[in-house]
């Protein structure tokens, strides 16, 4: 297959697009507006189940043949999409097994979308006939660029407790454990007389009386995952045998937890990924963070926001539109962290339908005035100018440890704070290096360490077979790890790993933690360092020194004068240790401190409120800069380089102003 | 059938008699307290089902028979129910099925009351064999006066998701839609994959995983007004045909949302409804605005308080009791507004069950002295001197749009703001006319306005067909509308208008809405109308002036300077939009102002915090006048009119004197 | 049988002992370990019934026997657990019909504990079975003490709705009422038409439409209660029969509102109860209060803690560590109040499972240096010091009426006010005597009230049949009553006492109550009493006085004037009675002066935060003193006695300083 950058050679650009809620004569009507609004690529199809297979077997393309030809006609190319994501009424009414069911044992209602249990062996085989069918007719129409699996996997049901997916359960422990023995010593059923005879006797943990199994709640979480994984994986198998080389993909979304996206991501031949930030919040920091990982879940490979608004959403309690240049401020966000294609949800609004307040890239009105359409086309018109950015990459020196499985670990209940958000943890360590410019990927605990300097480890609660190993041979050689408290604890089954806390970190950080005390909200700690104190929440370890140092101590409780932060060389490299949520001022100043050592810098110097990132390829190095401030901002650039502004066609050196809320793309001219 | 002021010639007084709860003994003690009460009416055998058919088949009327006879030997009405609100045990037992289904499949419990779903066809059954057997018994009483059928239907069960009521949903989708297409094509099921094929694949929207069909949604709330309205006509019906000359009808509820009482109205010959005020929350405005729109369902006949309490409830979580003479004062406004009896709930408090803690005329003492019974006393010997007030009707030449279809509507999910509430936007605008004493009527957007200047339509975001001519010829022949944010958005399937918004009203309004701003609890903007300026929260719509004025601009946000309020001349009226929500005082200005152009004005000059009324028929022109205030109140009477004071027996002119927390009730001697 | 103190003649020291979470190895080092911290007795095998009965029938005891003779070699004694608190996997797979189901109909899932319906009789056959073998193996075994039957009774599932315990509910009223017309008046189900036929016409009232009939939930309270009571009796049986000199018992909980610890406490040879202060809250005065409880619960017979934690627990939000000496300080609080005995749950800190974040004796490190398990030695080691404590009473002249099903009534729905908590009430007046070292004991309505001077009824809502003739003849006999508002309501089937309220006080009180004017939150009014005035909330009576004399006006409202707080001589005694809920000063004021004149004195004289407690018996005179504050005490002792200091050995008159956080046993030497 192609590479996605020679398959989509321009930035891609353009929406959602449902014909089939308008007529034919409109569909003439939109193809027009999408050609002046630079349209390049369109997703065609994502809840036409029902229109294309109208009753079992009776399937009819004829209106798709004509949408793909209009919009071949008018230069525009299509995702097309396998139409699965929402099976028609007739399915449910004639399968009532196919639907998925609650964790009260209610199946769920046909009448909006996601109905269906992803372990309905009918819905499989259904979902096969209308792929096949689909792969078949359209494998050589002109229009297809790539193929959109199904939409949004697990958005509302991550979780199905009906027959079918109890037996898909039994095989898959059965697939993992073997034996039931290994099964039982892995979730520790001897507590609480938990012990399975047969992996049969199992059944789902939806209404226990009390705190269930955390084993199998693991793993049930896992199996889920695993369940929607394969049913991509049916698709993409159709869909590989009869389009080789047509990528496919499905889309992501924003801080999703129930999908491991790192265990999906060799699957797809390009991440997609759907972004809403909500305009009520200001700069969004965390969809910033959300490109970061996205990028990394490739290994750096470019992305698409396959999904986003040009205006507002209709899913919030309060849906304020986006203001005048903050849709194109934002794409140009993603852009900046990786994205090679800015695509929104939907073409034309909706006349009915949940999703009818939904913005869309044409509003109700049809205007070509709106300021909606207006924005919708100088974005459009601008990005042709950007082609030497697709297939750019984002060089990172510095990485944070991410890790869905320890994810869903640390928030289980039982713990000795309840109200631990893991992401919160991560986003805090996030925000030090986006404020200063720092590229920064994410990697799994085991995943591969050799290319950064500084690995941030926030929470990291779990740790599994191999990973122990893995990061210790990162410090061995030279890296710098920075862990925070509340690490180390379990295995992969969440048992508390033997010895004292935090066992596979032990040596590594030089220390053992012998208790915790959390804090409530409200509720807090002193750090004492050097001569400086900042305030720290949450959470205290009372830590004792083996061969590590204290950098900072507790000044309050009956733990005060113990070590709260403390630090360990170990190889080559050296380890951080912080046993408590200190405030944000805290994490820059011992980041910041690490980043001095490694000699790791931004790559220009900008004001607070500025993005600045490098994308770097064969056709160029560039940088682009993001200015999310209301004033103009003055941008230093490196006095060795000369860039030309590829949107205004203007030579730059030395240093540049950007406008308020507006963008330069810069394209480095002299290297060498 | 006779008028029911002729039927009822003086303003009913009495409340709810439960006989079966006491013993006959306690009989004869009731009926001698109710004749020292001036008690004239009671409500018998609400919930008596049990006891009058004691198994199937097995009816024992020969107790009703006893109180019947005792009740009119002391010169009591009965408004004789027809014991349907609450089923027995035994039917429950035999015949499940006929138990409502809740949302989650689970079949209501007997234990309380109301249990039944209302589209059971052995329900139905059961209910006409009783109901016959109750009229065919007491036709020829002489206590009989009136059918109190059922009781505050849907109260606790207004969706019932029984197969018998999918079934009743099937045919009356059938019904409305004749086709299959049609309904498709009105409910925009090409959404999402949502087609169906039969009539027969559509299934309760109770269970789906998000935003289900909104046309779907929509529906099944007619679909549940319909059921019970047509339960209420199966008793009606029965009555009818027995007793063609006793009035029949059943007891509405307080801003009871389920039930589009406007549909309701034309099957009962009296409205008859239940107030319960809550005493901390001050004058009872909200429950002013009830009586005003109770009035209107039958365009100004006198309605009936069917219940209200003499000193607290037991359904809240603190139950005050009304301080003393707040019960006398709120029956007075109630009379003022167009009742024509002021009826409790309950006669004797309970010693057991569930409400035993609610008040009554009579307490659980029994005695006479108590605050309660002595308040009831003077109360009924006060309306003795009412007679004149019986048929009487209230002018107005304002009115108020409401309909609870857009009610439904507009709180639906899935909208900009989702967290509008249609009734606190009618409120705004009801409470300027009810604090300067303007009567006003309520009437839906397809009613009669040919008899008002004056017309307000707050948040009409539907707008269905025939709506618009009505409005627009309203306006067309000199009547002023005010018409305020969100409306003219969506048709009666809540699919949106096509073209610009507010389709419907954009001529008659002369703008046209771009893009809806709203905005959450604490946000606000600010409006400038000439020198004056007003805050403004919840939505700002950014408004595009074809052939209308700006009255008023936003001075924050990006949209700043662009109109917030508009008026426009159309046909010989006028238009004027409110594309926000101002405070108070801005919506007191703007409907003052239209007011004094119209010349509309209050009966007499009075204080704040009196009501004024006039209430008037062939038998009399009267003022009912209501003092909420601790301290008395100077009232200044038109200086051409005399007036006799009805209760006080003396003559009034030019200026009276109300005392602190009471009441007076002038007849207007010398009229011409 | 032998007395407890016989059978435990050491103050009982250990904990839950879950030896198949471990392997044979760790069972040796626990004993060594259980040697070296002073432990004697441990809980063994309470959730051990998937390892004793691996498939139905196949029972395993080797591991057990084993671990019995381990311990029993290291002089650890065991309180055997009948391990029927959680059956196993292979009874719910076989037997679905074991599970209880919840309020909504749904079955409870294996995979927590306690799932088990108590009124399945196929859990109860395979009950009996296991516990019959049990007995049988171990009746001989040395190490045996005691038997724990089942574990927390109700802890999680205190409610079951299976057709099982729907057939238990029908024989259970069958009994209770013999016909169907006395439930039918003792319910008073002519309200609301709900009249009953016949028993099996009776269903639960698990979804009902509205409010429930209040008997019927106040029966199904009782019910339930009894079904959890048999079903302890079903196991008591077999053991009296096998091993006719064991004491048995099970665990009681804090705060456990549904069940009924007093028709419990008869049938048990020790109570024994878990408790768990959260140290975020200070002193844990709430749980002295549940240690009165407790020893009054078998009228002064000492108790067990069956259950604590040496340092934080997992399952609150926020699970902070005892801090250094807390668990000791709180564990001689208990010991101080009754307690002859310190469990923990649990020994050995749990790998994995629900628990594993729950504390200790030995926690995951194993570490014998934590601060954890020197904690645990030391007081192991102390408390071999104390047998003279063991069988001690604690003499007490004041007593506080409790009543379970007076908590259920009053706190059931459709009340006046319906925030009212029933242990607030009591902890108010149970405060008074907790601060000033004034021993109490708790005692049922009905209870034997003659070796009081002074007894307080906080809101004795419910008084049933003989109690207001028990109360009535402690004040004839001399004593002092003080009842606070809202009592004498109701009868025991929650209906209305006839007459005025509190009709069966109404002339110990000399008094009635014509109203209720309940407050909110926020809301107050204003005792005047004498020149002195007190803040009162929540209610205020309206109060006629009969032969009481007012104490305390209201100041305030509509009712002020009126008497609030009143005084009565009635025989030889008085009776006060508190109208309203006022600040906690006036309780201090009115009970302090209540026993000045009643010589009401504590043991010794001491500071604030100071729990000093008499215990006495045949083996000695003891003071216990308890210093919960941060500096050292000074505590002035009865000149004419001399004691020795049991820990320290040392003598001790005239006066004694107990350090910071520190606690001092005292045993009378000098005594007569």
């Amino acid at each position: 297959m192609k590479a996605i950058s020679d398959i989509l050679p321009h930035i891609a650009y353009g929406g959602d697009y449902n014909p089939e809620q308008w007529n034919e004569k409109v569909w003439y009507e939109d193809a027009a507006l999408m050609q002046k609004a630079g349209v390049n690529l369109v997703s065609v199809g994502i809840f036409s189940w029902a229109v294309l297979e109208r009753e079992e077997d009776r399937f009819d393309f004829t209106w798709l043949d004509k949408v793909m030809n209009i919009l071949h006609e008018h230069g525009v190319g299509v995702c097309l999409a396998t139409a699965t994501a929402s099976p028609p009424a007739w399915l449910s009414r004639k399968y009532p097994e196919t639907l998925a069911v609650d964790d009260k044992g209610v199946p769920y209602s046909f009448g909006s979308r996601q109905h269906y249990s992803p372990n309905s062996s009918i819905y499989r085989r259904a979902v096969k006939k209308l792929v096949t069918k689909l792969a078949e007719r359209y494998k050589d129409h002109p229009a297809l660029k790539m193929w959109h699996i199904n939409n949004e996997y697990g958005c509302h049901v991550s979780e199905c407790y009906s027959q079918d997916s109890l037996e898909a359960f039994h095989a898959w422990l059965r697939r993992r454990y073997q034996t039931i023995d290994t099964l039982n010593e892995k979730w520790g059923t001897n507590f609480w007389s938990q012990r399975y005879n047969y992996f049969d006797d199992i059944t789902f943990l939806s209404n226990t009386p009390t705190f269930p199994n955390p084993g199998q709640q693991l793993d049930y979480k896992r199996f889920m995952n695993d369940s929607l994984l394969e049913l991509y994986m049916v698709e993409k198998k159709i869909l590989r045998d009869i389009t080789p080389d047509v990528p496919v993909f499905t889309n992501f979304m924003f801080e999703f937890k129930p999908l491991n996206y790192f265990s999906w991501a060799p699957e797809l031949d390009v991440v997609t990924w759907d972004t809403y930030p909500d305009p009520r919040e200001g700069t969004p920091e965390a969809h910033a963070l959300q490109h970061d990982l996205m990028r990394s879940l490739k290994h750096g490979q470019p992305f698409l926001v396959m999904e986003q608004v040009t205006s507002h959403v209709n899913w919030r309690d309060i849906n304020v539109p986006k203001k005048p240049g903050e849709m194109r401020l934002w794409s140009y966000s993603a852009i900046a962290r990786g994205s090679d294609g800015i695509m929104f949800f939907q073409w034309r609004q909706s006349r009915a339908g949940a999703e009818k307040f939904h913005g869309a890239m044409v509003p109700h009105s049809g205007d070509e005035q709106s300021r909606t359409y207006r924005e919708v086309q100088q974005l459009g018109q601008e990005l042709k100018q950007l082609d030497s950015l697709t297939g750019a990459v984002v060089p990172a020196r510095a990485a944070i440890i991410f890790d869905w499985e320890n994810w869903w670990a640390v928030e289980m209940e039982g713990k000795p704070h309840n109200k631990l958000s893991y992401l919160e943890q991560v986003k805090a360590y996030y925000h030090t290096f986006y404020r200063r410019n720092i590229a920064v990927d994410f990697v799994q605990p085991g995943g591969d360490l050799s290319s950064y300097d500084l690995v941030a480890a926030p929470m990291l609660y779990m740790v599994k077979n191999g990973e122990k190993k893995n990061l210790e041979q990162f410090v061995e050689n030279g890296g710098t790890l920075v862990v925070s408290f509340f690490s180390g604890i379990v295995d992969e089954n969440d048992r508390i790993h033997p010895d004292y806390y935090p066992e596979p970190l032990r040596h590594i950080l030089g220390i053992h933690v012998e208790e915790f005390v959390p804090m409530a909200g409200g509720e807090w700690n002193q750090l004492s360092a050097g001569t400086d104190h900042y305030r720290c929440t949450t959470w205290s370890d009372v830590i004792h020194l083996e061969t590590a140092e204290a950098a900072a101590y507790f000044t309050e409780d009956w733990y005060q004068g113990r070590p709260a932060v403390t630090t360990n060389s170990y190889g080559k490299g050296k380890a951080v240790y912080v046993g408590t949520e200190p405030e944000q001022a805290f994490i820059d100043d011992i980041l910041t401190g690490l980043m001095r050592e490694k000699g790791i810098t931004a790559p220009a110097s900008a004001p607070p409120n500025v993005e600045i990132v490098e994308r770097t390829s064969g056709k160029g190095n560039h940088l682009v800069i993001v200015n999310h401030n209301q004033e103009e901002a003055r941008i230093e650039l490196d006095s060795g380089r000369s860039y030309v502004d590829l949107l205004a066609g203007t030579k730059v050196e030395n240093e540049v102003i950007v406008q308020a809320v507006d963008v330069l793309v810069l394209r480095q001219t002299e290297q060498k």
